[in-house]
């Protein structure tokens, strides 16, 4: 479903308590020193090749809840930020130290998910229309030729069975120079893919994998207190606290006592933080799978207890993510009220937040019927919103208010770059 | 004059004979090959920071006919594009080797044309949305303190007096590290801009009292060559010939058999060249001020004969151009019909491309009502019609016709890469 984006726009509830807008007006004001710290920033840790944001505005706080780094929605984007996209595409490719002419995507296996397919079609038709001859290779098994599969308005996709020839990976009479990954590897690296002389992006180690969102987060807790200390501002404000456990097994119970306390521990200093804006809310933590994905293993929680008292069906929920990857690790996260809504009060919305290389090309919101502003969104049900053109993302604007949506998606652009800073620096560290 | 221009696109008069879109089909077909040159070439020969490029569109040819390294107008370009300027100013100032955080703009010292302010203030917004801090410089004779000009829409511009501070040029608490220039220097480098530590971008050889559009062009011939063998077609198809003249001085009538000899040449070469095409119109050049600009020094000519009968308001106008400058050198160009039209069908138009770094970031058409398909429509009475977004630039699309907008200005795009890549070797040529 999408809307004419440039009529309905979402609407903040303003009715709370605490420092509404201060972190908005003041990334505005501070423009010019955000801009040159991330500049710094980039140069020592380059930016991941794509990555999507989820966020929260609570308005007292917007931070970073979700980082995915290899994004699924490029069709929930306005086309009007095609050009963007295309853009942002070249110059993050033109750097690289070898030309690269012919670029191989190497898609998930999820040949009946329209949507996805629709997002592989939009992304092929970026790295074509930016000027690189694109092929799709999928890995799904048995695969041993070319598959057409037909999409909305006379569109198809095309994917072709992946081959090794030594160390490099091909389809039939195309050999690419980058292979770019739009599979997180939730499973595993696939045989295919390991020791390759070609140019991966992202690369394979940022897969789900071997990925863990307590450790995102931990980075993200550097970059935050960095940002933070720039514009004199408690980091609070732009990041959800956390706690991580050890081994966690929903099923067999393992682990309980770990979840339960730490989850008291940071309800107790999500409590001290309201009660230092005074902000008159109930604190909540989101439980979540280490390395899930798809908003899958994902709960609310209120308190400690609750951890003890989850029935057949919540453990079995928490127990698998994607792929039936077993849950073995879990993050403890501040829980972030949204107070955006769109279109009606209680249809509440969170803003997902997409990059090319460090550049801001697109977003839209994540709208859900069905949902409290203290739950997942990411689940069935959801529906997507495009943002308008004139609403993107990279021009802020001083005349006008901060909470004026160019100015918001202003500030959403810039969290969305701490988050894939942290990302950065996570992929540096990885080696 | 700001149409809705998603409804009135300018229409392309398909009664001629020849290889009608022959270019523009083969543009499309050879895309990736085209691109991956141009990705090459830029590694050879970075872009100029900006560059403004007027195309003709004949059907049978589409070629440039002027390159401007000082673009001046910003202010025409559907304000959609402004994300794509932003994103190309940060990835050409990112790419610097020395870190830029204040940028100061040198314009020119129009300060009664409303027109070129609102340009001034659309640049400096490009500059300060993407993140730099960013003030208006002047060379104003006889500013001793800041000016502020009020704009439409309650906008000002403030110039602001240069000063120096050994090697550095500043403005009163304002160090900048990067000079910006949008004077095209006519009447030469001032001493105020001589001899300075700073990075000046365009550097100061660009300017018009330096440059000679028949070196441009000669850079232009070898671009057209080079990019016709990679496409297997006649580079006639892209490039304007010309022919140049030693000194003249249309007061005086030096240089008259130069110019009356090659305007004689290059007519017989374009007959040539419509005969081999099949090509049922009459050949004329352009007498061009090999230095000139905004249109001044500029006339159309249909016979050698011509030359002489100029009468004493056509020597006159060819006499001097912008500030005043006296035309000593003049360049003979192929006229090119423009087969372009607005609206209605007599109402003739141009294309006119903006590009930022290597990348188009936006065009507008120049119309002109009074003026006829051989004739220079960059002269009082033109007007300018923005291009609607989703016709903007960098998004060929194979799957619609040659001539579907999107892909017309795809090519309109390649054409203004040629000219900006002929610019670039000038730059490097100049060291």
């Amino acid at each position: 479903m999408v809307a004419a984006a440039a009529e309905i726009v979402p609407h903040l509830t303003t009715a709370l308590s605490g420092p509404l807008n201060i972190i908005e007006s003041t990334i505005l004001e501070r423009q010019a020193r955000i801009e040159s710290w991330f500049r710094a920033q980039w140069r020592k840790t380059p930016a991941p090749l794509y990555a999507s944001v989820d966020l929260r505005n609570a308005g007292y706080k917007i931070a970073p809840v979700d980082t995915n780094l290899f994004p699924g929605g490029f069709n929930n984007l306005n086309p009007a930020f095609e050009s963007l996209c295309i853009q942002a595409v070249q110059s993050a490719l033109e750097r690289l130290e070898q030309p690269v002419d012919r670029v191989l995507i190497i898609p998930e296996n999820h040949t009946r998910n329209r949507h996805y397919l629709q997002n592989l079609a939009l992304l092929q038709g970026i790295f074509v229309k930016a000027g690189f001859e694109t092929r799709v290779g999928s890995l799904l098994p048995g695969l041993d030729r070319k598959m057409e599969i037909n999409l909305d308005a006379g569109a198809t996709i095309c994917l072709e069975p992946l081959q090794r020839e030594g160390a490099n990976l091909v389809v039939p009479d195309f050999q690419p120079e980058l292979l770019v990954l739009n599979n997180d590897l939730s499973s595993g690296v696939p045989a295919l893919l390991e020791g390759l002389d070609q140019l991966i992006m992202p690369p394979l180690n940022l897969g789900w994998d071997q990925r863990l969102k307590s450790v995102h987060f931990g980075f993200y807790r550097d970059v935050a207190q960095e940002f933070a200390r720039l514009l004199d501002i408690d980091p609070w404000l732009v990041e959800p606290l956390f706690r991580n456990c050890g081994e966690v097994d929903f099923m067999k119970r393992a682990g309980e006592s770990c979840l339960s306390r730490n989850v008291e521990s940071l309800l107790n200093a999500i409590r001290k933080k309201y009660d230092e804006y005074g902000i008159n809310s109930d604190p909540f933590v989101m439980i979540k799978a280490d390395s899930g994905t798809y908003g899958m293993g994902v709960m609310s929680v209120h308190s400690p207890e609750e951890v003890y008292d989850l029935n057949r069906k919540q453990r079995t929920k928490m127990a698998t993510v994607k792929e039936g990857q077993k849950v073995t690790k879990a993050i403890i996260q501040e829980g972030i009220y949204t107070h955006e809504t769109w279109d009606n009060p209680n249809t509440v919305a969170e803003p997902v937040v997409y990059l090319i290389d460090q550049n801001v090309v697109g977003g839209f919101y994540r709208v859900h019927p069905q949902r409290a502003t203290n739950e997942n969104l990411n689940s069935p049900g959801m529906y997507f919103e495009r943002l308008a053109f004139e609403e993107c993302c990279n021009s802020p604007d001083r005349e006008q208010s901060p909470d004026a949506h160019l100015n918001r998606f202003y500030s959403y652009g810039v969290l969305a770059r701490l988050a894939t800073l942290a990302a950065a620096r996570e992929m540096q560290n990885l080696g």
